[in-house]
């Protein structure tokens, strides 16, 4: 183990983009540790330049394949890319994900990609708070595009996709309960849709489907004026990428243009205040007498009171 | 619209069984509502009778049809069953899942089974304090057992099927990613495994996987000296059904006959309590002047203040 290194020095490090302090700080968010927060708060304040892209789709949908190509394509255009993976199934562990065509080792040896999976159980302060600190991180050490991919299910998970600044839902042709998740609360959250697979016969079925879902729900789009595009991609033979890269690049010009984005801004605010709220009561709890845990818990496990009350006496006791 | 009728006289209806008084009070713990919040707190305390069943599995594992015919296996038996499904591609429509083997309207029609699907996106107290609201409504009107089925994707949703007696981990042949998001988190989480489709030639290889799994990692039940069983199952042929059923019974008539029983009853008791406490904080956030929610997201948004501050700031004002 390497001596424990107080969380302000990291924060000067990660400022000169030291991976290491990255990744430090990072798990110290996710293990919600104390000693870390001013250095959050502080790296927050300093923060704020880059662009987030939210990447969701259910599982199956080629999301990982797309975050890896698009990673790729992103470099070649000079950007340093952070890609954030909140999914239990993400491939990201420098096997291949495309066989030969493109290695996510690669990927992991460039200097200007820091890729970084989120466990998604155990997280001690909940898995979004440990996210959106995580963007702050790669933020402030000068990732100029934040990557963050989680899977298309899951309460918390479509809201941290949502909490980006462009979003793009991943389908594919195939997967036949898909379209229906969709509808149940992902179609409305995209900036951008893309198919995947479009290398497959079916894939266009999929295609007309989307954009069929589009016009007929056209209040979806969370920027008025801006219109929802369908991409097809294949990451296979390549096509799509160039296309969603300018799909991508005109939606945050188009997004920062407009009077609506200090909407997104806020209710992006919202989510993470919300998320940090939980966090610091939750830990007000975990850290009062074994005693008021053991008695409040049990009082609710008896059915002595109601969880209504006990929550009551929770978020008092947090003032003390 | 029929006329508003207070929530306390619903409760009085519910508890005869009423089925439109249990469906709308489920609604208002859905919305969140402060008028049905004393009448929520009277049937947590009046309720705690019924086995509640947590049933999760990736997209595509067949958890519905298992639902569905874990029903009526249970309805056969002479218990009530109530059903909470938590997943936006639950197919409870009322249409056919297994061809014309087991109709879900079958289901519907019988007075002894309640379904109901649970809004994903949107529920404003959060997914998983209106599913623990909905057990308490199910168990305080006479179902002997609940089943709640999640999708096993999202923090929220996977903690939701552990906050149940007995947890249910379903898998299926033929999913690539399925068995790493197993590993990932869910795998710890079952008493019971449950091995779908296995009228597929492919099935065998998934039952042998679970069980090395369950043999490399030999702590993993939740109750020491229970001994996480694995059980092979054809919705389409039946087989494996009256073994599941077995285990069930197993499952239940172990954990309350042990002293770790409590240990899990505790920290389901603390996961309530954890869900309710966020709710009431969001709660009180939402009705708090528009100046003030205006001004704090505001300062946050601009990086005027960190989230920590401000979360601190909003933990203070709750108790005005």
């Amino acid at each position: 183990m390497s001596p424990y290194v107080p969380s302000g020095e990291l924060v000067e490090r990660a400022a000169t983009g030291e991976t290491a302090a990255i990744g430090r700080l990072i798990s110290r968010a996710e293990a919600n540790m104390a000693e870390a927060r001013g250095a959050l708060a502080e790296i927050y304040l300093r923060a704020g330049r880059s662009h987030v892209i939210g990447i969701t789709g259910v599982p199956g949908s080629g999301k990982s394949t797309l975050v890896a190509s698009l990673t790729a394509k992103l470099r070649r255009k000079g950007s340093k890319v952070g890609v954030i993976a909140v999914d239990p199934s993400s491939p990201y562990s420098g096997g291949a994900i495309l066989g030969d065509r493109i290695r996510m080792s690669d990927l992991v040896m460039d200097p200007g990609v820091y890729i970084r999976s989120m466990a998604t159980h155990g997280s001690v302060g909940g898995l979004a708070h440990a996210t959106l600190s995580a963007i702050d991180i790669l933020d402030f050490a000068g990732f100029d595009t934040i990557i963050v991919e989680t899977v298309g299910v899951g309460q918390d998970e479509v809201e941290i996709a949502k909490a980006s600044h462009t979003t793009i839902v991943v389908s594919a042709p195939g997967l036949g309960d898909e379209i229906q998740a969709i509808k149940a609360g992902m179609l409305e959250i995209a900036d951008i849709h893309v198919v995947s697979k479009c290398d497959r016969s079916d894939a266009n079925k999929t295609l007309v489907d989307i954009k069929q879902m589009l016009t007929l729900d056209a209040a979806t789009s969370r920027l008025p004026a801006w219109r929802t595009p369908v991409v097809g991609l294949s990451s296979y033979t390549g096509d799509g990428y160039p296309e969603l890269v300018e799909e991508i690049e005109k939606h945050r010009a188009f997004a920062s243009g407009v009077k609506p984005s200090a909407a997104r801004e806020a209710s992006i605010a919202s989510f993470r205040l919300q998320k940090t709220a939980e966090t610091l009561l939750m830990d007000r709890f975990a850290t009062s007498s074994a005693r008021f845990r053991k008695s409040i818990t049990e009082r609710l496990q008896k059915r002595e009171s109601d969880p209504y009350s006990l929550a009551n006496e929770l978020l008092t006791l947090s003032l003390g």
